[in-house]
This record gives C-alpha cells, sequence and structure tokens, in this order.
C-alpha cells in the first residue's frame, strides 16, 4: 500500500491555491457505500444538492453538475453556447486566463485576447471599447475570471456586466469562478452572468472531480443554437434528467455525498460570514507578506484576492530573484507544507500562498511561520515579523468580537 | 444531514449492473486527504496507478485516466481518432450501443449502425461483410461493446478483430469494457484493441467518476491527424504531464487513492482468479433462472455475460408481461435490495442482476433468494428451487476446491 | 500494514453472536477526531448519550457508561453492591453464566450455583425455594443471564423478579443482558432489575470497548455499604461526574461518537420494531434448522433466544457428533463466514449463528445458505431444504406487510 | 446527529495533554469492520501488536493490553501484585499521583505519600532514605509518574532505580508513563521497572479506551501471591491467552486496529526520532513562554516535560492570578483550540499545553499564536515575540537539518 499520508509526523499544511484541506465532515461523508443513482433514496439526494447548489452560486437559475474536474466546466461553458467560428472576447489575466483561451482556440472557436500584464484585473473599460466597436455583434460571448489563481487578483465582473450593457451588446457573459466560489463574494444572478464556471475542489472544500456550470435563461437559449459538437457535457439532457433529482449518466454518487455535507457546512456558517472570514485571513497574509518586506503580484488593493495570495520573490545584488521553487522545495522538506508555485511567466519568482477552504487563524499562522522560516532556512533576505504582524491583525479582529458572540 | 445509507436495518444489497458495492478498503482508501497534485506524494502515486492499470486492461501500451464519468471516456475514444462527418460503423447491440451511437451522431459522425435483435452480441461476419464492402476504406472505426451491459451479452472481441483484419481494413477498433473490465477476460494487446474505453464504478470495485482509454500505437498515431475539437479529452497533454507521474489539470486525487487500493486488490487476488470468480457467481445465477422457470434475454450461451444477467418477466395467462419495475420496487421496499431496471425496449418487462465487482457466494445467495421471495410477494409465477439450484452448483464448485487450497 | 479485511472477495459475514456487523453509520461516526473530553462539545454529547442510552434499556435510573468490554462491566455490577464474602445465588445457563460464577468467586464472594443442564433457562421456582429457604436474607444478590449467548437460551426475568418477590427476599436482581440488550425486549425498570449488565458489541452494533450498569436506587443504596474494594469500577465518581455530561477520567471518546449514532438508528427504527426484526430472523433461522433436521440446544421454545441459535450437529452411525468446529473451518475457508463455536461442554459438537444487530433478511438467507453448502462440503447428513424454509417463512412475513408500509 | 466537529470553520487545534490529536491512518484504519476476535485473521494481528508494543515499552517482557481507559490499568498495576493492606510508597508529583495515591487507598492498600510541592519531580534521595529505614521491607512497592501530566515535570525513573538497588529492598517498582510513553524516552527493561502502566490517547495517538501494564518476571511472580480480589484485570489468563494471539474476553478489536497502526508509525518514524521530535517541539515551547516572560510550573529545566508544559498565569497588582480558566475560554471560542486546564491546586491560574503526538512545527507555531493572541485578547500581560522566539529556535535547528537528510 502507498500511503497517501506518508508524510512526516502531524497533519501535512496544504497551502496550494486548491485542492484544499477536506474538512472531517466532508471526507467521511463521501466514505458511505455508493447507492444505487436510480433508486428513490438518490432522488432525494439530487434533488437536495441541486437546490443547495444554487445558493452557493447565488442563483435562482439552474447548476449543472458534472462528474468531471473544473477544466471539463470550462470546456462545457463553450461547447454548449457556441458555434464553430464563434468570436469570443477573452482577457488575459494570467495564466489561467491563457489556458482557457488556448482552449477556445483547441475547439475552434475565434478568440481574442485583451491583453494584460498579469499584475491587474480585467479593465473593464477596454471590454467596453471593444464590444462597442463591435457594432455587427460578431462577437458572441466574454470570457473572464472572477479570480486569477496564478496572480491573486480579483476582477469586478459587476464592471464587466456594465460595459457589456453600456455597448448594448448581446454577448453572453461567460465567468470563471473556480477558485473564487464559496471563499469571495459571487452573484450569479445580481451581476447578471449567463454562465459561471466552478469547481468542487477550492472553496467547496471537496476533493477535485466535480464541476459546474451555473447557467441563465440567456444561455440555455443561447444553447439551442449552438453548433459546437457536444454530447457528455450537452446541457439539454442533463436539465431535463435533474427535473426530477437525476442525471442521464452515472453521477459521481460519493462526491455528491461530500456536495451535499460541503453545502451544509457552508450554509450552516452563512455564505456572508464564509466570505469575512476569507477576506480576514487573506488580510493577515499580506500583512505578513508586507511586514516582510515581500511584494505582492497583484498590484492593485481594490483586486486582492482573498483566496490565494501570490508573493513575489526578493532580487539578490545581481539583480537576480531568489528562486521560489527552492524554498518550496525547502519548506516541504522541513515543515511539511505545500505551497503553490508561479506558474508559466510568473516560474521560478513568484510562489502561492492558499488561504481559502476549511480553514482558520492558527492554521495560517502555522502557514505564514513556515514560510517565514522557509525565507531563514533558504537564506532569503526577508524581514523578521510577518508572523507577528498577521497575529496583531487576527487579534485585533478576533472573531468572537466580529460576530458579537462566541460559540455556543 | 441526508444520511445516505438510511436504508432499513442491515446492509443494502447493491445488485444493479454498476456502480457496484465498493469495498471497505477502497472507501478507507479514499477516505484519506487531499494532497498537491503536483508534489513528490503525488507523482510517486501517479507512477504506481499508470502502471497498476495497465495490467487490469493486459496492455503494454498506455493507458489514459480521465477525471470525469464513463460517458466521458466514450466521447474520449472518438473526440480524439477521428474528424467531422468521418464514417464510423457500429452495432446495436442494445441499449448501450444506442446511446454510444446517438453520442457519435451528436458529435457529428456519421454512423452506421449494423442493427441487432438485443438477444445477441455482435455477429463478427456482419462487420467483416461490410468492412469487406468499404474497399474505399471510408469507414475510419469499428465500435463495439464487450459486455452489452442492458442485456447481459458478451461479445466475442477476438472474433471481431479477426473480421477486421479478413477484410484486410484500416478501421480502428474501438471497444467498450464498461462492465466487463476486471469482471470479464479482457485483452487490449491480444485482441488488437485500438481504444478500449473503461469505468471505474464496476469491476474496479470504485464510485463513479472516473474512466478509462487504453490506447494503442495506432489510435495514438490517428488522433494526430484526428480534427474533431477537443480540449479536455485530448490525449496528447495528458500522454505528456504523465510521464512524470502528473495530469495536466487537476486529477481525482481520493479516486486515484481509491484507484490505486482497488487494482493492488485485483491483482493480489489475480486477475484471471477474478475472471473465474465471476464466471461461477454467473452461472450459479443462470442456475437460478433456469430453476424458476425464466429465461434470459441473452439467448447464445457462449454469449452469457459474467458480470450482468437480464431476466425476462413470465407472461399472464393474457399474454402481458408481469411488470418488472413493480417486482423491483417491492423487492426494494421488503428486502432492501436495488436490482437493474430493463432499459429502453426491454423496460417493464426485463430485470437485470448485477452479480459483479467485490461479491462472493454468500451475498449472491441472498441476493437471489431476495429476487425469489421477491416472486414470491409480488404474485409473479415461478418454480420453487432457484436459490437451492445455486447453492447446489455454488456447493458443488466450492472455491476452496477450485483452488486446490484454502484462505491462509 | 496488516489489513483487517484480508480476506478474500466480497464482504465477510460475521455471523458469530457479538462482536456483530458494525453498519457504517456507525463506524463513520466513531471515525471523526477525538476531541477534548472536558469541553463543551463533549459535554453536549455526554448528556446525549447518557438520555439515550437509558431508552435502550428502557430505565428512568441511570446508566453508568464503562470504557471497559463487557466483562468489566460483570465485575462492576458485583464490586458495587456486595462486600466480601458475601453470598451470591447464581444459576448455571451455560457457559457465560459459569464465567460470571468464576469471576464471582475470583472477587471473594461465595457463590451458590444452581446446577442447569445448559437446554434449558432459569427456573424461577428453583430461586424462590432457595430464597424462601434463606429466612436470614443471607443471600445478598440472584445474578442471571437474560441471554445465554452459549445455548441460545432466554431467561424469564420477570418470572425471576416474581420469585424474589414472592420469598419477600431482598436480595438485589443482578441481569447479564450482554447478548441481548438492543435484540430481545429487556425492560430494566419495569422487571425490577437492580443491576443490568450490558455491553457495545452487540445489539448496539459497536466495536467492542463499551459496557453498561444500569442502576436501580436500591443498587445505589447497597453500593453506598458495599465493601468490595473497587475504584475504577466505582459508581459513585461517575454518578457525580455524569450529572455535568462529564466522566471522572478519559472516557472512550469515539466509542461514545458510535453510541450517539447507534442509539439514532435503534431510536429511529424504535425499540419494539427492532425487537420484532430479531424475532423474525430467528424464527427463520430455526426453521431453517429444523428443515435441516438438525436439533437445537435450547429445548424449550418459550426460551428461544432471538439474538443467537445454537444448534446441534448430528451423530454419525458410531453414535460421534459429527465435528462442529471443522464444520466452521470449513465454511469460513470456502464461504467467508464466521460462526460462534461451541463452549467448553458444548465444544466440538455445537456451532452457534448469530443473528443480531444490524442485520436484515438477505444477509440472513447468505448466512443460512453458508451454513447448509457447509454441511454438503463437510460430509455432514442433512435434509436440504433449510434456506428454502427461511425463506419461506420470511416471505409469508415480509417487513412491508408488518408495518402495513413501505420503505419511504 | 450531535457532529463531533460541529467547531468553527477549519481543524480544531487539540492542544490538551491527551487524548491527543489522532492521525488520520490510525482513524481509518479504526474504521474496518469488527471481525472475528477467535478467527485465524485476528489472530495474526493479535500476534503482531503484542511484539510491536513491547518495542514502544522499549521490553522484552510482555505487555498486557487492556479493554479500558488508563485508570484502569493502574489499578491493574496494584491489584496483580498486592494484597490487602500491603504497604505502598508513592510519591505526590502532582495531581494524578494524588489520584493514584487516592485509588490505592480505595483498594485497600496502606499508602505512604512522600510530600512533593508539586514543582519538582521525584527526589529519589528521599525513597532510598525510606527504603533503607524500612528494614522489615514492609514496603511492597514504590510507585511513581514518570511524567505529571498535571506539571510538566519528568522524573529520572534510574534514579529511583538505583534508590531501591542502593536500598537493597525487594519492594516492586511500579510506573505510570501515560502522559509520556512514545513522546518521552523510556525503558522498561533497561531501567528495570516491575510494572509500567501506559494508555493509549496520548504518545500512541489513538482514541481513548486502551491500556497498558507491561510487566517484569519480578512482577508476574509477585502476582502469583497478590492476593486483592481481581478478575477482569488479573494478567494469569491474558498471559495464557496471549500466548496464542487471543484474549480471555473481547478484545476492543477496533482499538487493536488503530494500535497496529500506530505501532508501524511510530517505528517506521524510529523511536529516538519520535523522542528528539518531542524534545525539540517543547524546548520550542519553552523558549515561547520565557520570551512572554511566563513561568513553567516546572522549576528545574533537567525535568521539563517534552510532552506537555504548565505555564503560569501572570499576577495583577493586586498580586490576584489572572485567570487561566477564563484565558482558555476565550481562546477555545476565538481560535477554535482546547488547552489543558489547571488541576486541583493548580486550578485558576495554570493552562497547561500538549505538545505530543502527531505534532509537528507548524501545528505547534499555530498553537502558541493561539496563546500570543489570546493574551492579547484576554488582557494579560505578556511580552509580545514568543512565538517569533519560539520560530527562531525550530528554524534554527530544523528537521531537515536533525537528519542530514530532507523527507524522500
Amino acid at each position: 500500500m502507498l500511503y497517501h499520508n506518508s508524510h512526516p509526523s502531524g497533519r501535512h499544511f496544504l497551502q496550494i491555491p486548491g485542492p484544499t484541506n477536506v474538512p472531517d465532515r466532508v471526507l467521511r461523508a463521501m466514505d458511505f457505500p455508493t447507492i444505487d443513482h436510480r433508486g428513490p433514496e438518490f432522488q432525494a439526494l439530487g434533488k437536495k444538492v441541486l437546490t443547495d447548489i444554487k445558493k452557493i452560486f447565488q442563483t435562482q437559475s439552474h447548476v449543472i453538475i458534472y462528474p468531471a474536474s473544473g477544466t471539463g466546466a470550462w470546456e462545457a461553458s463553450l461547447v454548449n453556447t457556441l458555434s464553430p467560428w464563434d468570436h469570443v472576447l477573452m482577457y488575459e489575466t494570467g495564466h489561467f486566463a491563457t489556458l482557457w483561451k488556448k482552449m477556445a482556440d483547441r475547439l475552434s472557436l475565434k478568440t481574442e485576447f485583451i491583453p494584460g500584464d498579469w499584475y491587474r484585473g480585467v479593465d473593464a473599460a477596454k471590454i467596453e471599447a471593444r464590444l462597442t466597436e463591435d457594432s455587427a455583434h460578431e462577437i458572441k460571448a466574454v470570457c473572464v475570471l472572477h479570480n486569477e489563481t496564478s496572480t491573486g487578483v480579483t476582477s469586478n465582473i459587476p464592471a464587466v456586466r456594465r460595459a457589456i450593457d453600456n455597448a448594448k451588446h448581446p454577448a453572453l457573459l461567460i465567468v470563471d469562478t473556480i477558485s473564487s466560489l464559496a471563499s469571495i463574494d459571487y452573484r450569479h444572478d445580481e451581476w447578471g452572468v449567463d454562465v459561471t464556471v466552478g469547481g468542487s475542489q477550492k472553496g467547496l472544500m471537496l476533493p477535485p472531480g466535480m464541476s459546474f456550470n451555473a447557467i441563465s435563461a440567456k444561455a440555455i437559449a443561447a444553447s439551442q443554437n449552438a453548433k459546437l459538437p457536444r454530447s457528455f457535457w450537452s446541457w439539454d439532457e442533463i436539465l431535463e434528467a435533474n427535473k426530477k433529482g437525476f442525471w442521464p449518466y452515472t453521477p459521481p454518487t460519493n462526491l455528491i455525498y461530500g456536495l451535499s455535507e460541503a453545502c451544509d457546512m457552508l450554509l450552516e456558517e452563512g455564505l456572508q460570514n464564509v466570505f469575512k472570514r476569507h477576506q480576514r485571513l487573506a488580510e493577515a497574509t499580506r500583512q505578513a507578506a508586507r511586514a516582510w518586506g515581500m511584494e505582492l503580484v497583484c498590484q492593485n488593493p481594490a483586486e486582492y484576492s482573498h483566496s490565494v495570495t501570490a508573493v513575489v520573490m526578493p532580487k539578490d545584488k545581481a539583480g537576480q530573484f531568489y528562486n521560489a521553487d527552492e524554498l518550496r522545495k525547502i519548506i516541504l522538506r522541513n515543515f511539511n507544507m505545500s505551497l503553490g508555485t508561479g506558474l508559466s511567466k510568473l516560474a521560478g519568482w513568484v510562489f502561492r500562498i492558499g488561504h481559502l477552504g476549511d480553514f482558520n487563524d492558527l492554521a495560517l499562522i502555522g502557514t505564514l511561520a513556515g514560510v517565514e522560516m522557509g525565507f531563514e532556512l533558504a537564506g532569503v533576505p526577508y524581514v523578521k515579523g510577518g508572523v507577528q504582524a498577521a497575529m496583531s491583525y487576527l487579534s485585533a479582529k478576533a472573531p468572537d468580537w466580529l460576530n458579537g458572540e462566541g460559540i455556543s
């Protein structure tokens, strides 16, 4: 047997920006025997999760649940709504925006990529300008990421919505929330999004293997004319089967057990409390980074991500960045913690701290201590006191005070 | 909390033809915390399962693991190897063959469906005739099911291979083994199959949510010219990432834990022993059906499935079939057992007994007793003694004798 | 790693009369992280289980929960209520009664053992006679087993109560319910029992490691003058700590999680339904034994145990019993089922079938089939049809009919 | 269902000095179905754990495993070796020594309690003096705690052994290691201990419910003449049954699964590495306390406990201690961490940090941060920098450097 927890003593700190630390309640729920996916017990469960998941997306519309990882839901959002050679406007916020663009290319869409510097989120004005220009309405969809996991930058989705509206443009708005769903406030209906893409393994606190499309009436209408070949991803049969709490093909039963439990946990805590908790832990992380004298990738405080922080390594005298992956390796070896690597053009000089999902103050301090001690061991120049700064922030904003009440 | 095991007292008998009863070893393995899918611990695990799964498909080539349920792997087998409007020869063995055909249509392939009566498997002679006719080699692929889950009929794949060879035809051979893999002997390499489609939730004893494409060198070559749009399913990036034990996007970590454990269990028992066990339990099931005076859907003993048996309900005096779904409902209510329903044209007059996966003699007898007592309660005419016949068969072929040794 | 489920394929049938098959709900509840046994979360749990367990014993009085296996609760019942050389009247119903008597001897009590033939339960008249004789009231306690696990004989506890009352004797009534609690109707208060001894690993569907003393006010009063040295087992400090939901020393936290879940399950089903279910499955077992032509150890139908059936092996022509342990070995090797052995004077010619705890019709038929096929393999003479008889009985008494309703 | 993990978001920090954080490997091992405790599978397991547990106690002799919590093993050590009114020399190191003494009194032993101030461990010279005085050898046993859980003071057991030897006294040496076993180096054989008492829920990383007596040949000899009444705790029948890997009564099967796994983990890490890890984390804890300006209960650095640190609260201007339990409550409410309370005469002005079991650097920093932020929230005067001091110590003594190698 290969142990999946063969780490050294004590609990591993999984502080990549997803998959996140799966809570015991979810793991145990998933550990129940698989049941008949056509029987009455499953039906009750199916109806429950289809209702619950809507609350997580803050939608009254429908959420499609795929037995596939997040990348699949990206594909689904495109193939259900578009036809070959449709023109799609995408926005380069970072590595994942680039991957999604690449996927759209592979799926034979005609992509247009508004360039970005990876330090900032979506500039809605550029989208507005471009759409205004497109008087022929050749652009069929605008695709943006709510939270760019590679940079820790959160874009303003309501601003994108306004940009489209200002341009009086009929394009669909398709938004990726893979690393923000159930971590950073996101409102599918209120913000007028047509397709929202989500995944299980981040704020939802589940293992990877399940993903989502929240879809508007406009998106459903679009799907009826969309010509990209599709079968597995096709919404129509799923919508039909979901009416009775079922799926057209075998659903991921045990992940659905976990989804039920995860939704219970999030709704018990209250979605707005979940968001505040993430904001508070994220700000403590940034206080630590600032105290260390480290820069963040995200240059605009209004766009700081509350789920992941991407930190820039300092430079040595020769102007070379200290190596972020060497640091991560030292931290893994010495402190049993996984951090996120810098991706594509951030590789080697950026590392990422995931602070999302089932997480709390003391686990965050442990995490930041692992980073600070890692700097020490790796010989990376830093100012002592990051952990101290985070503690000062957290104790000044203790949860007990926030809520005006203790834990019963 | 919605209990996923809120059945009445005692263990539920999940005797649909998949998902199957997941063994505790697999459930517990899946219950470990999710780890970093880019770290060294995952890498070792990734390499292990990529090696193990080849043994299950009896191939030296490569097996693609998808974080998606079985239907996804069907789609993957087509989009990776074919181009729009490619001509595909499929064979109507039953409901699932029909669904696969429908999928190929939706994916903009030109399908040709050799008609079948659902009582028999693939007639290789018809394939040979059709391919011989196709001197222009317009047919790009022949798609057949090894085991048709809706009818309990297993087709002779080596005969199909010979048919293609006899016709000297270059078409790819694509085979679905979703309900036979790790239950009925299947040999990807020896039988010259190009793409084998498999799923996690049947003989592999895992929950649904993971699926497979075992692929030949010829299939890989074909994929380089295949023009169907694809991204999530695309073999190329997966093959590349797999070289180091990783995946291009987040793999289904906890299902991979389960896969590792399931392969260990199957290889500890020995694949050939696994097949013999299924054959023995399947034959006992048929002995019971025969004793009850029931007919099977499968008309050809050489094609009896060893993983699922589809039973035809008797007719009443008016020539109407007794209702199979009413029977199933009575059995569920009274005996806490789920059986498979009759699908599409078999609906209402056929039910199916799954006897695959982590299963043994006493669980089979319990299963057959549930059916026999169900006949009694439902007022379905039957001859007493099915369970007795199965017991006679099983005790005459006791496992202890088969192996020439006891369980240590 | 030594696998604790390294049995051959499929689920093991654990049909000894305890430990019983632990349901998944209980195992999963026990799998949660251990918590602070002095904190508020534990306190709420402690109060809950202390309330729930009273319902199981059908008492309004107090139930002491020990972090020790059942034998410990035997010892506790004696050392809390008696003084060295106190005279105790016990009754030889079988092996476990004999063990308890031996324990009392070791604890320096003066035991008097009313002889029994092991084929019948307690004859209350003999107790009445003996107590009437004891005009000096030297006998301080009467100790009997409600269900003798070694023989499958259930004694009439209300009759024993009446016997004591008729004799106007002040002796305490101490009853062992280890193999009947939560399986066979038992009423601590209504039947006027002073100390009831119970264990976790049978009808309560928990692993072994926890045991109980339900205690009357009279028992508590007796404990204040009892002089046997005691500390770990002493009720006084436990009663005091229990008032607030705690224990004087570390309680078995994870077993208490399981107890909470098990009580929920039993109370959801309804205790009376639990008893009816056991009675029905027990009668089916006896129907099978009768059809095989086997005798039971229990000679008095009014005393048949509903949790365990002890079966007598037939004799060969030389008048020798066929070997019960050889049969059990063959069944374990061939059919992956554990049965109970014959104990002390029943060794070699009696085996026992446990049919208690989390159990249902189809699992029982599987169990009986294992026995019947075992007879066949072992060459033990038997009449075919035991399983058939059980099926006839069960289908005539289908649970659906009992309840007048189906499973929702 | 009452959730046993209904804490607020994120993992609870269970930093009481036991029960400790049970690792997932152990919880999952315990979650397997209970098996027949008389069958061959259990037998292999029984033999394995009986062998493994000897290594943990560093003994070649025998270790008795009780299905009972630690307090039971205290009782067992006394009732197996002593007779009523035997004279026992005990040593007041703190609350638990006092409880053990009280137990001995209740068991009708004649106890003599060498007074201690709770700030220091056993003074072996006092024992030597007392034993030398006892020329009639009336003292039958010397009972001491290796690690006094209430004070965080570890006594020098080899010195006690030498004291007895110097006095040429035949008394048995009985040592409690409940909060040191598998955390602080302890050598049953080398140190000449006769009975070592241990429990499952601390360094062994198991839930509570199992306990141990490691016993010397001299102890076994003593047990043959010991007259205290005993049955459940009696070594004789257990030793006999253990020869074949069994127990005389039902063993705690699922805890034994956990024990097997826990021993594997400890032996994989290497016992000496386990001890070094505890020492390192304990020293970091003390560095933090020192930096905060807090005093420890333990006054003698040579006796610092490596498993638990008891911290003295500072006094206010009026000379009153700040309230330790108010602090603990604030920490639980705000930071989801449980700490140990001050017991009996330490109540209200001492709190305890458990740093034993499955524990590592980052979890310790999280723990210390909870304490430091708790001081802040509770208005307890302290010097900032305790966490910083611990980090400096830990990074200077990084595990990677200790081992000269990384984690593979």
